[in-house]
């Protein structure tokens, strides 16, 4: 990967340590994100489109601005059946105000628990679709300029960073530490055997891999799997014993 | 009606006009709100959870902001098959966070605009429902507090107000022109004959009855039927010629 | 209890075993059902509207036709984000249309699936608002009616079941295998301590005097706790070493 | 367009006029139904996932009913807010089950309103994405399978037709009355000008010349625009006028 505006490079080996909670919905309870919140220094926290009644919401920013760790608004298509892994294709005015809409919901409750949304992170389908298709990308990028300019997460080397960058947007790459990699640097697809590492070990040996390579700013772990407490647990620990510096990016 | 602290008598002569605005959602258009707003001076924005998407919130706050039109938080139960009119026995925790969730919204769609939320009116089942039962109208109020404690439009002398008064905030009782008053000072239930005005000169005779009264410091007229922008500028004319200033009260 | 048309006798000391199935939503889980179902005969499948979305209702349907279990329309109010356990004022033609969409939707899987829905259970808020108002009783019953009439499985001795006999359908009353009772036969309240009984061998204690009293047709057991599956186990065994015939009542 | 399987040829003279109905969804009313069934011989009628409250569908097959039109079931995306026009890129299974759970919905309604669901059309994107998507298009045609097999109506000389008459279903191509056509057979873009016939002459004689090409069993005519039913009247008293036998292909 080579360099551009969109991606700085680590800063003084402090690295961030993001993953999706808040993901539950009413009586579906989904990741243990009391255990889990504790290892994070950024909560991606989900808006309700996908994930995410209101109640869970709120409790989930109380937790976070309990233990200081960031809070990033989680932003999805309109999709609860599916997760937000379901692509949708939004027009583009539609896509920017439902995103804005979802910005503004969950700062209203991050803000009512002493806190506020520090970043924004697209979730799931959309996630992807912002380094694929510019109309929804730049749909995304207009709701958050909208919204004041917060930073961006995504992944590192996009062109939805890339695009975010030229837009002004202060932008944060993101590297994950239980994800195999392809050797152009592209993940292993989800449906490939070893796609996902489930080996703490593994998953903290290669966030420290990451770390050290100054190409992403932020480490993501998933949230959602039974052991995703401990796996972030390790990870945290291995950079510690490394000297990585971890660190909300905010 | 005798005086209490959530029902100040109003301002000089001063009296505000509102109607609901905002409430349509997607395919579905309701209202015709680029001719009603210019009559009012304050719209009641549907948030998202009984009606309104979106990108019809954006547009309707564009409007508002460059008519110089006070927005308001139209919340209401998560019932979009109902638009709001069916009673919902909603936890109050889970209540509060739902209103502070559509609060957070449309503000964020608000600001966006270039205005921002101004006060919040409770819709539907919900208005009835917070003047009925008092943990719904705790739920209400504690989540308008939450937020940072905007003024709270009701029905004039309602224990809802009153529940929000003693909480510290700021109350707005209102009347409605076009709807018809037992002797009591109740409404005429909907579903009798004459319940609704529909003539604009009657609801105009009305409202300037009402605002005389010093009783209601707004006065609603409802936004979702065809002849609403005739209606409301009948009332807004008429206010004019008794020598009442129209003017929000924020 | 006194004897009413709505409440049979329980046939030669055969009685079901009735638990809810199908309830997971999207990607969030709730029960165990491949565990849980081969020890029912009786599966309540929600109907999406309060829970279970089209494909695990699919499977569901697919796994109780080759294990035999009696397929049972768990009919609820339009309400995901509260489980169906938030009471809603529908008005009644609505409320019978909505019962009657859920009814055809969930037959029409089974039916894709070899078998067919055989009853009707309303679940959550639903199920206590039949025993209590009589217009969303008569809807539920005119739902059923115009779907052709199948059994209604319901609380014993409650004038949902009373309403449901006087306008020709079957009634199947049920008993709570899993929760205590006050002496007068009512429920002790969800909120009270040792309001759900957790053991097992409590439950299939209460099980087997239950099926003995003759008042009910089938015991209901929760289906969306972790050891669901180990109780009811528990439930059939006992009822085997009692004498007891389990079986569908349909 | 040449000759295959799935595009039957035109029944001596007889053509079939089609209409999208029933998409109103509670409070938000869409089309004059009323107005416009008397002229259709086959009636769209949306099943609730992007469009139609289960009362609305009541209501519109109980007219279809009385009135002798034959009853479509209008499947979709689960997509109100876009009223199943964003395109939702749904898994295979999931589809299937969704279109299945909504053909029931449908039938179960029409059945108590003495009717039937007689055929199957997609509505919206699906419409488009099952021309075009193999995999979506395969899975509606498992979920009519599913079902028991009805006839399929889609666009004339489509892969999806195809599909379906590969699978042993019985399909119904359709031509546009009221929308422009390209000299290669394809619609001219609905954003491109003169997109859509509002004359009720110009669509009269369209009718009359595809009917009469032999390359269409059914004419659509679009449902949701005020001058609908003039327009659908106009078609078919041109029908009439030109020798051609109007009725359904069911």
């Amino acid at each position: 990967m080579t360099s551009h505006p969109g991606r700085p490079s680590t800063k003084e080996g402090v690295v961030d340590l993001n993953a999706d909670v808040g993901e539950s919905f009413g009586r579906w309870r989904l990741g243990d994100d009391d255990a889990l919140l504790p290892h994070l220094t950024s909560a991606n926290v989900a808006c309700g489109f996908h994930a995410g009644d209101p109640l869970t919401l709120r409790r989930t920013c109380e937790l976070a601005v309990s233990l200081g760790v960031a809070i990033g608004a989680q932003v999805g298509y309109r999709d609860l059946a599916g997760f937000g892994r379901r692509y949708v294709d939004v027009p583009a005015a539609e896509l920017e105000a439902e995103v804005l809409y979802q910005l503004g919901a969950l700062d209203g409750i991050a803000r009512a628990a002493g806190g506020r949304v520090a970043y924004v992170k697209p979730h799931g389908a959309l996630y992807h679709a912002v380094s694929r298709d510019p109309e929804q990308a730049d749909a995304v990028v207009g709701a958050v300029r909208a919204y004041g300019g917060l930073p961006v997460l995504g992944l590192a080397g996009s062109s939805f960073l890339a695009a975010a960058a030229d837009a002004g947007l202060e932008v944060v790459g993101e590297g994950f530490a239980d994800r195999a990699y392809l050797p152009d640097g592209g993940l292993v697809p989800r449906s490939a055997p070893g796609a996902v590492l489930t080996d703490p070990a593994a998953a903290a040996a290669q966030a420290v891999v990451l770390a050290r390579s100054g190409e992403v700013r932020s480490l993501c772990v998933h949230g959602d799997s039974p052991g995703a407490p401990a796996l972030a647990a390790a990870v945290r620990a291995a950079l510690g014993e490394a000297g990585i510096a971890v660190g909300s990016f905010g």
